[in-house]
């Protein structure tokens, strides 16, 4: 397959313009096609180019160079753009069920060219429609067919004013009234209005609303979801007795439109319940397949897997963006030398690779991660549309929750991270806005606090954890799980045994070394973790103080460890599958082996604290093999971000382009900026109204 | 002193209105007004309030909540309040002289208001002024007063398209010409552009232009400063020869204009040179007081310690405004609880804590040092301007140069990681503008980055030590520095001797335990990184490589633990004086002890590796201390934060403000945003324009 692409199809993996990046590419250990090819495969690297190209040909999509958008005026053009979108419909519903990795892609793609506008096109199609979907049953299907066709414009309206994480302390209600057979929308208060909802602001026609479900004579039962019309798609104009508006500004994301919604007593028919989790009949009767309201609580919240994974993937894009720009950058930026008259490009420095390539490798370890665990998504949701009750279809279900609530902090702070090091590394160029770095940080912020507070959600990851090793110390369960992740607990007392053995640097450039090391990492943490817990309890605190008395030092490290224990796992068997051409076995173990030791790196004074480390050689060696690895991949470096970064229309970073020709591109870009060579318009602010120094101080 | 203002002057620390912080504040262990008086003095507690009520009083300086301020609108306003900061001449020459810490103390205030603001100010009356200043001689003096009456307006112009960090390829340069007696300022090409100078973008009528110097007949002299007019003060447009622009949107700090300038064989009078460093004679032979280029290389970049102590006091400004948002945000936000009923402010939650406590007593601990810095750089200029030759003054500039180039990094980099935990830790609301907890994180960016790189500034501090070192070893000379920093350096083999043998929790309360262990850990570093760097030179490497290798692993950690080492140690000194009134203590210890465990914590797989910690204990008592004190300073938090928030007005944050009418003040907000509950300009754009799906797919 290889081959046909590295001889003939130019078209799809064009060569790049030659330049100032030549002389990195030339040293590079591998073919970066190749490694594309096997990375993504041929179909999808169509597809990918299918959307880029598309967008680069459209005018709508034309980067503006210099122009200060207004707020409105970047919310139209991105609700525009998401529009196209659907014009071109790039991914029909068939494509999606063949080759369900596409949808990561395209929302990888939308994104790479613009977050607000993958958050837009997300929120609407996915998110509202799969809640609709997910949640509803047949009498809702024609919405379904609305979402697809753009008739209604949705949004998903769970956080309010005065509370997100505790979800369970939502106070909208929805009392049912059997006289009209209708729920009555209703906010007590502003503090329990609708806020933060995307899509709300200006567009959404129709919200998936979560309220308390009341019906008369009875008590309450729990938020229960319900799609209410907000505003008339003829006129988007608000719908009677909805005051429905848009937050402001944000951090970014700002073609976005986040909103809130206030309900005065709004009437809905009583087929607007999303009446999988529980339904009420004609006449006022609650009914619902669930046994109690915590159970029908977590199953109508369970769909929440399938958005933090999806913010896992939007974190990594922002990543690879990144490192794409920040690496560019340090191959052509050069600053100092071993001469005055011989100055060397940046990436030469131990420093500047240290910072940025376990970054490089953890585009890659994460990256593969985000689609494996995608498809195991896929997999449980085939399960439950084909209404599949069995124990295995539940454990998945915790175990893809479990990996998801810590997969979505590890994604969305490392790109975090990763990009304010980018940001740095790329010196006082990064801060320049034309460079990207700080649209990219400033757009991925939010993957820390959506869908669940990383620190929150971390809790689920530990929990789950705690209850396994419960379910072992009572009842002699064994460590098993769908997908594998946990089974290697079952050896939990023989690995705590175990000893950094590893004396020499050589033998360390491996991510048999780091996974060795993340088993009994997780393993110590996890028994710690049930001690102090137990502990806690004994010592007179309540559950609730007890768990929050364990997270920092406990429960938190161990959630990280265990989910970096899982993308180590991954990649380190991706990497070392027959299948890898032999070319690229040496750079893919290299990645491997980085990213690993690096992230492990960061747990050292764990691991001496637990005794897995002792002397000062362990420290040493772990040390010693980042930098060894980070040496030896800086020269393919440009090439592994060849194989990641999109074309440079969608890059759109002067500093980051593919020729690598960094000055012209820059100054290129700012001379393109509006008005600079212009005298400021209030220049007689200066030169005429002159200040009379002191004139003031009179009045102090 | 502090019962004068206790009792009577509530005008100068009035009380706060009651609400929701009423319950925090009364469980405080001090109170936050003999806190104030204490920290900052009543001078100094006046002159800031004048300051800030005259912006407050001061239409110019209006808040507008919800404009989407353009660009230049934004510079234009900038300027004018930078215009009327001149009128209001806070701080006369003679006060600043009589009280040097109203210079910092006045550059806090504008900053908090507005680091744009600030950043004009400083960049023209200090920055340029100082240089002219500093590096000129008596024929330079009437600039001054063109600069203090804003007669012309400065910038400071050394950065090039192509070199920031490596200052000695700076390629402008300067021809003497004996025949007209004036120098020909050129740029070679658009790489040698002068590039991001602040103010140069549309205001600055003159520069301090870095140039190389270059008379005829003789080899060049190196980098030299030139004071050069590009725009005419009259009409604000370029010189001739000039090409002056706008570099274009950052990532924040856009009320200030950062600009860009070519000099076309621009011609200069000879007296343009800022001679004190070397001069040119009328015939055009180079005279110079100094030696060699490098001394005098040395010696012109020498001011840089003055711009580097005032950035670590900007940052800091920036941290103060975030955790008071934050701290007061937690305060009042209620989210989950021991029974359902019941929710408690997540400040109670120990992972809060941990997650914003420590920052708070970094801003106690970096203020302090910042200020004694400050007073230590006033010594060393004094002595400057007395013409002090001594060994001491060196041997004084040395020490500081080390401190400021580690401490701003210290300083940047911590506020940095605040401010960002403090964003999330506000959850969704902190992602809001107006909360401004993204400005201030924005603006305090470029403090990694300017007047040198945070990574390539360590270096300096590192080579310090490491040269002090060398001196003993070979000359046996005594570790000893004017302010003290490195006179422990002394008893260094007897430190290394030493163990972590504190065993109960109760016991590492204090920062005396976090003092020996950093002692303890900059001796082994220095060991180690001395170490390190002979044994590469032995295997060949030359200066320059050894150095680089050592930098990450050695030099890094090494500069950074000694300026933490000297920050606490001077917190610690602080709090523990006999005139610390007894009420106060308690809190200034634990906050000392915080902020000293907190940052030795990061270094502990150091501790351990080289032996200083053993055992599971060690780690375990120092993470234990952590939490504990962070339980401890709870519920003194908001007091302190009342003692370092600015009035609300300046703190600009509905989240924050001092009457923690979080909901109150935030909805109001969001409902003063423009057109926040009107239909989109484009709302037929989704109603009339409907999209044909699949309409453009032919195209793809
Ligand atoms: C850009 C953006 C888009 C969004 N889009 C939507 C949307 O479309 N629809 C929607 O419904 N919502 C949306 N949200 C809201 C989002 O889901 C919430 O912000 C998120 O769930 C976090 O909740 P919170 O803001 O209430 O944080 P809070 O719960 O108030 O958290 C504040 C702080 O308290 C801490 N904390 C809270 N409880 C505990 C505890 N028990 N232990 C320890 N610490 C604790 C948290 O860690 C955090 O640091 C959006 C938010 C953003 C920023
Ligand atoms: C907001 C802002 C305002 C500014 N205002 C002014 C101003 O008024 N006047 C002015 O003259 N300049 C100004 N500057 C420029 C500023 O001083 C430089 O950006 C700064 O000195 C860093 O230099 P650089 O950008 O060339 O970074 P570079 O030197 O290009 O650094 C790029 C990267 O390479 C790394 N690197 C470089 N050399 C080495 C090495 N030897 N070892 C290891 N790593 C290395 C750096 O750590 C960095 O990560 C401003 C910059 C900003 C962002």
């Amino acid at each position: 397959m290889a081959s046909t692409v590295e001889g003939g199809d130019t078209a799809l993996l064009p060569e790049f313009p030659r330049g100032p990046l030549d002389a990195y590419r030339a040293r590079a250990s591998f073919s970066w096609k190749e490694l594309a090819l096997f990375t993504e495969g041929e179909g999808m690297l169509r597809f990918k180019k299918t959307i880029f190209s598309a967008l680069e040909n459209d005018p709508l999509f034309a980067r503006s160079p210099g122009a200060d958008l207004s707020l409105e005026k970047y919310r139209e053009l991105n609700f525009l753009r998401c529009k196209r979108i659907f014009e071109y419909d790039f991914l029909s519903v068939e494509d999606m069920f063949k080759s369900p990795l596409k949808v990561p892609a395209l929302i990888q793609c939308l994104g790479m060219y613009d977050s607000s506008l993958a958050a837009k096109y997300l929120l609407h199609s996915l998110v509202f429609g799969s809640a609709v979907y997910s949640s509803g049953s047949e009498r809702h299907l024609t919405y379904i067919q609305k979402i697809f066709r753009m008739e209604i414009f949705g949004c998903f309206a769970l956080t309010e004013l005065s509370h997100g994480s505790n979800t369970k302390a939502i106070r909208t209600t929805a009392h049912y009234d059997p006289a009209t057979e209708e729920f009555i929308i209703h906010s007590p208060d502003f503090e329990a209005a609708k806020f933060w909802v995307g899509n709300m602001g200006k567009t959404a026609t129709h919200a998936v609303v979560f309220a308390k479900l009341c019906v008369p004579g009875d008590q309450c039962h729990g938020l229960h979801p319900f799609i209410v019309q907000i505003r008339d798609p003829k006129t988007l104009l608000p719908m009677p007795g909805v005051m429905v508006g848009d937050i402001g500004k944000k951090l970014g994301q700002n073609g976005l439109d986040n909103g809130f919604a206030m309900f005065h007593k709004v009437r809905v028919p009583r087929q607007s319940l999303l009446n999988r989790m529980g339904d009420v009949t004609p006449e006022g009767t609650y009914v619902s397949p669930f046994k109690d309201v915590r159970q029908r609580f977590g199953a109508s919240l369970g769909s929440l897997s399938s958005g933090r994974v999806s913010i896992v993937s939007l974190a990594i894009l922002n990543l690879k963006l990144a490192v794409a720009i920040a690496l560019r950058f340090s191959a052509t930026r050069r600053q100092f030398g071993p001469t005055e008259e011989e100055e060397i490009p940046v990436l030469e420095y131990p420093m500047q690779q240290w910072r940025l390539l376990p970054y490089l490798a953890a585009v890659y370890a994460l990256d593969h991660f985000s689609k494996s665990l995608f498809l195991d998504l896929v997999e449980l949701q085939r399960g439950l549309a084909s209404g599949d009750r069995s124990a295995r279809q539940a454990e998945l279900g915790r175990e893809i929750h479990a990996l998801a609530s810590a997969s979505k902090p590890l994604a969305s702070w490392t790109t975090q991270q990763g990009i304010q090091e980018c940001r740095e590394a790329c010196g006082g160029h990064g801060y320049l806005a034309m460079n990207r770095l700080g649209v990219l940080r400033d757009d991925n912020d939010p993957n820390c606090t959506y869908e669940g507070d990383n620190n929150i959600l971390l809790q689920q990851t530990s929990n789950y954890l705690l209850g396994l090793l419960a379910h072992q110390v009572h009842d002699g369960a064994c460590f098993r799980s769908p997908l594998k992740s946990v089974d290697f607990l079952d050896a939990y007392p023989g690995i705590l045994d175990q000893k950094f053995e590893v004396s020499s640097v050589a033998d360390c450039l491996d991510s048999a070394v780091a996974l060795a090391a993340y088993k009994w990492l997780v393993c110590y943490l996890l028994r710690e973790t049930y001690q102090k817990l137990n502990q806690e309890k004994r010592s007179g605190s309540s559950d609730f103080e007890a768990r929050n008395k364990c997270q920092v030092s406990h429960g938190r490290p161990l959630a990280l460890a265990f989910v970096e224990l899982t993308v180590v796992q991954r990649f380190h068997e991706h990497v070392h599958q027959p299948s890898v051409p032999p070319s690229l076995r040496a750079v893919l173990g290299r990645l491997s082996a980085l990213y690993a030791l690096w992230s492990l790196s960061r747990h050292a004074a764990l691991l001496y604290r637990g005794g897995y480390f002792s002397g000062e050689q362990a420290g040493e060696v772990l040390e010693s093999a980042v930098l060894a690895l980070c040496s030896q991949l800086k020269d393919d470096a440009v090439a592994l971000v060849d194989v990641i970064a999109p074309p440079d229309f969608v890059l759109d970073s002067p500093i980051g382009r593919a020729d690598g020709e960094l000055y012209k591109n820059l100054w290129g870009a700012v001379l393109q900026e509006s008005k600079v060579l212009e005298r400021a318009s209030w220049w007689p602010e200066f030169s005429v109204n002159k200040p009379v120094i002191g004139s003031l101080k009179s009045k102090l």
